[in-house]
């Protein structure tokens, strides 16, 4: 992924994208054309869910990389980007921005933002639009034209997980205890779940989720299992993506018509883990959509949330995106 | 509540019911007109939840209690009967009985039953039945003439939180912020809960919620301000109160089917806090049984579960529960 430097040489610009999480953070220097100079990834960066000491550290960690990766590129790097979890809070902005300040000479410009603006731009290539976001957790984000942002949900997995990993995974085990009950139709899911935690009967499961380090992220991973499931024609299993589906559409048509008016084509960019089975939502979402008369067009993102923030870097300097870029950034 | 030993005289049986849970324990030496010669609470003794040798201690402290207040009587015990929550594991019910056991002379019979047997029969007074248990967390079971018991539900509350205290606070958070996001209509949740927590916007009370030591319990103690907002008129509190009254309805009619003949009057016990606002939720109940051909009869239980523990002590002996036993418990 990393070429050498030689080999280019029409780049104008050079700017450091930076994508940064909860469990890992990932810098790279690259042009305006998209062509990636250094690349590294270090440990987690998020300020709500490790110290301080840790964040300055790992920060300081993939600046030290890349500049030892490209000391020539990085002395005429202009701009850094860091799209961050934990970053819409002002706070950890400041925080996280005089750290990073820290590692570059004056004349380089550091701005901070939260990570949904970085997914969105992965996938919008720098114009606005709406993200949905769904992971574990889920998040509807918007910027218009204007440069107003919404947003709708992302208040935590137990209030607000329309269309989350959590959400499916919860209704899967949900619905296999339904049946198991007897209170609702029969499901594949029962024998599935008990398959993957290898016990003969669905309560000796329980111990298995309750008793994780994680319940919540244990949860989660069962929305494979609910996709599986899907996949074999389980009828209970397909109710549960509709249902999310509906969930998710309903949270993009508020924020459409949030940010955007009535007659605008709404680029709707899906990330996260969930949209790896963007197949069995986006029918539901559509049709949520159409009912609400958006024009909505979903995008699966071509390019990593660090792309996204490469880009934001580079709309900072007013550059152009080259129509290339996707194709040299993902080389 | 404790009578002097002479002033009765007729009774011709002394049993001792214990009711015990994960934080208290309740126990009695009663007779079968239902007079309370001695009662005592003690701390938690539900295995599941405290240290083995923490369990042993309070049962031999209460043991020990009902002895001192009440020599005499309680030379004549001759069933002790132990409703316990933990108590449907084999393991549990062993050392509990084994606990018990050594603090009665050997004649002296002890039974080891789950919380949910004692819950019922304090609504039919050991008469077969359905009981509803919604506090916390909720649970269907029942008992038929036959003797043969079903569950549904029960699984902890990330499964199966059917109309439980959990079930409604999280309703109300979640659509506090759908409405608060624009999703949906607007509802007085959102003022309430943020008097709640003493903050002047919702998504201050987030961490109130994730940050406290149980956030479980914390959300279930929020059904009290759905039930607030009901009384004020809020058409989301009504729908969350009936959506999870459909839930109950459908366990209901589901274990009622497990159970009992289509001809036959089913008694169903109504138990748990959630139940203080009956009121809110059995109209859509019996709607769900009507529906199902299900004739059921709701009882608000009329004494507290250890009063169950007690008459199943005395159903153990064979006794007749006096038509006055009622009245003699809750005096």
């Amino acid at each position: 992924m990393v070429a050498p430097f030689s080999i280019k040489g029409e780049a104008s610009m050079y700017v450091i994208g930076i994508d940064g999480g909860g469990t890992k953070t990932i810098g790279a220097i690259v042009d305006e054309s998209g062509h990636v100079y250094a690349k590294s990834e270090v440990g987690p960066s998020n300020p709500n869910s490790v110290d301080t000491s840790l964040v300055k550290s790992e920060l300081e960690k993939i600046c030290y990389s890349l500049r030892e990766q490209q000391p020539e590129v990085f002395a005429q790097v202009t701009n850094v980007f860091a799209g961050m979890s934990g970053g819409d809070h002002q706070e950890n902005q400041q925080l996280l921005k005089s750290i990073l300040e820290g590692c570059f000479p004056k004349h380089v410009k550091v701005n901070i933002d939260n990570d949904a603006i970085t997914a969105l731009y992965s996938g919008t290539l720098g114009k606005p639009g709406v993200v949905q976001i769904s992971g574990t957790g889920s998040i509807t984000f918007g910027v218009n034209e204007h440069g107003e942002r919404q947003r709708v949900g992302g208040w935590g997995y137990l209030f607000s997980d329309y269309g989350s990993g959590y959400a499916i995974g919860r209704d899967g085990v949900s619905e296999a205890f339904k049946a198991y009950d007897g209170i609702t139709e029969e499901t594949v899911l029962i024998r599935l779940l008990e398959m993957h935690y290898q016990v003969t009967s669905l309560p000796d499961i329980i111990p298995f989720i309750y008793q994780s380090k994680n319940p919540r992220t244990e949860l989660a991973s069962i929305s494979k299992i609910v996709s599986e499931a899907a996949d074999l024609g389980d009828q209970v299993a397909a109710k549960i993506y509709q249902k999310n589906g509906e969930d998710l559409g309903q949270s993009i048509v508020c924020l459409s018509k949030k940010l955007f008016p009535h007659t605008c084509k709404v680029p709707v960019v899906l990330t996260g883990g969930v949209f790896k089975r963007h197949d069995l939502l986006m029918d539901t979402m559509q049709e949520v959509l159409v009912k609400s008369d958006i024009r909505g067009e979903f995008i699966i993102p071509l390019v990593e949330p660090i792309g996204g923030a490469v880009i934001a870097a580079l709309k900072e300097e007013k550059a152009e995106i080259h129509s290339n870029f996707v194709d040299n950034f993902n080389q």
